[in-house]
């Protein structure tokens, strides 16, 4: 079966297990790997390399696109491979050990890591070890579920491993639109004009020779894990599509909207799920990941084409597509995560981006990584990008967390990943605060009003009021008692007085 | 002497004084006045305006490029004139006002205010009030010192209004490279791809009709107030400049260097200066404002062509430019503030891009606008376009501020402009951090030792040694005591022990 997709001659010679191939790799290297968002990751290669470390003690840094499945990144982890990773990730034991101060982690805008390895501002990748589905017959390789930094890994290394997933349909192929942007100085506009557009090669470009070793996979993509809408999730969903209406009605949209953004996890995959239905259509999506939503939007007929860097769908959902690629080749295209996430195409399209505050602040401030202002959840993946070049950026979170002992919306953020100058609209369930054209204090009596939880809003707004008297200033703040919220939690197990 | 710069058929007839152009104005209105860091700003409109809120209460938004020379913005808050300001400013008077919650302050990233005005995120123009040099046979305008947003503000008002500036010399023609990006959808790519390309007209494009006032005007532009560089800046410039070389020999950068920004201040300017002699040559300058030092590099040859959105001189520097225009004409174009901190061109030219931070935290997490994280200084400016997109994003301060009682270099940042994801690098007279590829953790040291000075270094490492034992994290950081230093500089006058 796999003849069919080694198709540049000689290379099945390189075929090999995941324990030969792990032995090309020495201590120290730099590592890109494949994978996005838990799709197009590699299956084989991470347990082989956490044998190697297990008993050669060998340590790496280790550069994906975004997080892995399979708890591949856990296992890596565990097994002591990982003395630095970044751009992001998302598996409990990683994140326990980066906690811990035993892991460099690198939090990175996901647009950027590619771009710094070309820039030589990070360490060049030594190997790169990339999912597909096939190598064509002129060698190029062609990636499955997820491109990510695939393409500038494979560029920039001096070896390639594939893992070649023979699971994985070859209707995958033609699915993908790979572009690179040129050295600077002289680098050209990236042309890019529509989400639809082609502007790329179907499959990586690279050098043959470079390619070390091919591995024979089968294991699937693990499924997406976020919640279906609850009453919340939908409620947040409602304030946002109203508010959309309001920018039709008000003529500042179409009815077809600006090119659609939408943050992997529950919140913002329900925000896009209560579009199915609604009045707008002809819409389009330039996000970093289609969830189950897009999916929804697809078949409902609202959205006619969607692009992004990779596909993390529910097991359902998943299969189903793999079974039917053909249904939405059409309307589908898959980029390099530089691409999906690029300022130069954000600003030019105009998205409406919908991301997840972790918390946010009275003026706007959003925390998106860091709980208590000290401990990495994910990292801060695209958000960055997209709340900064948007048309709109919009967070949105349940308005308490851990069975409402926390409120999500704080006298101050313990850490910011979005300063209030990239953030026009905030959103939990209890309502939508537009900040737009507004000053701090005009946006904290909005907050207070439209976003907190009624269990909090006296003592906030009792706070904020303080603030104005005793401190004063664009931005009233009490130094001494701005994370008092945070310190009750930690010592008492709740904010709440 | 007006015929010559009037040259659109029956526009003469316009011709008023200030005071009568000022009652076109209505209660309420949004106008949009040239104006960039003081340079090209109007004359005789903000003090015709101040009269009409003294007299009849006229209260209006007022949206500039950046800030105003000519105490204009303090004239115009002091009679109340002011209900809504934005996106910048760098008046006494005004700050005291935004300050105490009088004046509404939006503080913008400065390539955003002519999207979010095209895009009906903020209300629109009325009234344009611009400085020219001249109107063209075909009615267009030429700006004086700088572009900021003038052309957005002409081509959105319902009226216009011209000061033309006799004191200006003529020359300032064909100096302005005027591009305005397409509506969305559909919106092409921005053409530029190096620093001297024109890509516009070389004038303001309105329908002359709308031009409903011209006001005479002689006045000049107010110089700049940077101070010159003194022991500790210099000291500053050479950790830069080392910095730089560095990354030559290494082979990363040319020794032409990138395109240079440097921000608005003393600092910045010093750092610029101190390239005059240095081993770089054929540099090129893509930035918001050219300060003296710009002009330095331009007499030195090192630097063949500057790019901005306007020329702050000090008062010698001003008077030679303007009595010499042809001496710098084919090195130097003036764009509007969207394109010279558009996020297209800037990750497309990849800038080396220097700015200046009011205070700066362990984890390079920058504050440029909130002294003690609640009164605002002047505004981001484009501090965040910059950051965001450079090649490389460094950010210099002195380590101590008010006579050595505040460090500059502090446990947490009490208001965050540039979040760690932002900062490359970070230098004061010290030394120089070169955060690139590090976690937290490491950064925090490499600050401690480098930057931090040595009266606040062994604290600022207790800190940190602590924050990682009783907190730990990504991050460490102690919320009860994060900001104790500021709460010692409040109460004591400094933040020594």
């Amino acid at each position: 079966m796999h003849t069919k997709r080694i198709r540049f001659p000689g290379l099945e010679k390189r075929l090999m297990s995941a324990q030969e191939a792990a032995e090309l790799f020495r201590d120290g290297m730099v590592v890109g790997m494949s994978g996005f968002t838990k799709a197009g990751d590699c299956k084989a290669m991470p347990a082989a390399l956490a044998e190697r470390a297990r008993r050669d003690g060998l340590s790496i840094t280790l550069i994906t696109g975004a997080s892995l499945g399979n708890d591949s990144d856990g296992v890596m982890a565990e097994a002591g491979l990982l003395a630095r990773r970044m751009p992001f990730q998302g598996d409990a034991t990683l994140r326990r050990k980066i906690n811990a101060g035993e892991v460099m982690f690198i939090d990175q805008h996901l647009s950027e890591t590619a771009e710094q390895l070309r820039a030589g501002n990070l360490d060049a990748i030594d190997i790169a070890v990339i999912e597909a589905v096939a190598i064509t017959e002129d060698g190029g390789i062609v990636p499955s579920t997820s491109v990510g930094n695939s393409a500038n890994f494979a560029q920039q290394a001096r070896r390639v491993i594939i893992e070649l997933n023979l699971s994985m349909p070859a209707a995958l192929e033609d699915l993908h639109d790979i572009y690179v942007p040129g050295p600077r100085p002289g680098r050209r506009p990236i042309p890019l004009t529509h989400c639809g557009q082609r502007i790329g090669t179907r499959a990586i470009e690279v050098d043959p020779a470079r390619i070390a070793a091919i591995v024979l996979t089968d294991s699937p993509d693990s499924p997406s894990t976020i919640l279906p809408p609850d009453a919340e999730t939908q409620s947040i969903a409602r304030h946002v599509v109203g508010f959309l209406q309001g920018e039709v009605d008000a003529g500042r949209l179409e009815p077809s909207l600006l090119p659609l953004q939408a943050g992997i996890g529950t919140i913002a995959n329900a925000v896009l799920h209560g579009l199915v239905g609604s009045p707008f259509s002809g819409m389009t999506m330039y996000s970093e990941v289609l969830q189950d939503s897009a999916f929804d939007l697809l078949d409902s007929g609202q959205l006619t084409f969607a692009s992004a860097s990779s596909i993390t769908l529910s097991e359902r959902r998943h299969q189903a597509f793999l079974d039917d690629v053909e249904r939405y080749r059409s309307r589908l295209l898959l980029r390099p995560q530089e691409i999906s996430n690029h300022p130069e195409i954000l600003r030019r399209l105009g998205l409406i981006a919908i991301n997840t505050a972790l918390e946010f602040d009275l003026y706007g401030n959003v925390n998106s990584t860091h709980v208590g202002g000290t401990h990495m959840m994910n990292g801060i993946g695209g958000s960055g990008d997209f709340a900064r070049n948007a048309h709109l950026s919009i967070f949105v979170s349940k308005s308490v967390a851990k069975g409402g002992a926390v409120s999500s919306v704080v006298p101050m953020a313990t850490h910011v990943d979005h300063t209030e100058h990239d953030v026009d609209v905030v959103a939990t369930e209890w309502g939508l605060a537009d900040l737009r054209g507004l000053a701090p204090r005009e946006r904290a009596r909005l907050i207070i009003e439209r976003c907190c939880h009624p269990d909090f809003r006296d003592e906030l707004r009792a706070y904020f009021e303080r603030a104005c008297a005793q401190a004063g200033g664009q931005t009233p703040q009490l130094l001494g008692e701005a994370f008092a919220w945070h310190l009750r939690y930690r010592d008492t197990g709740s904010m709440r007085p």
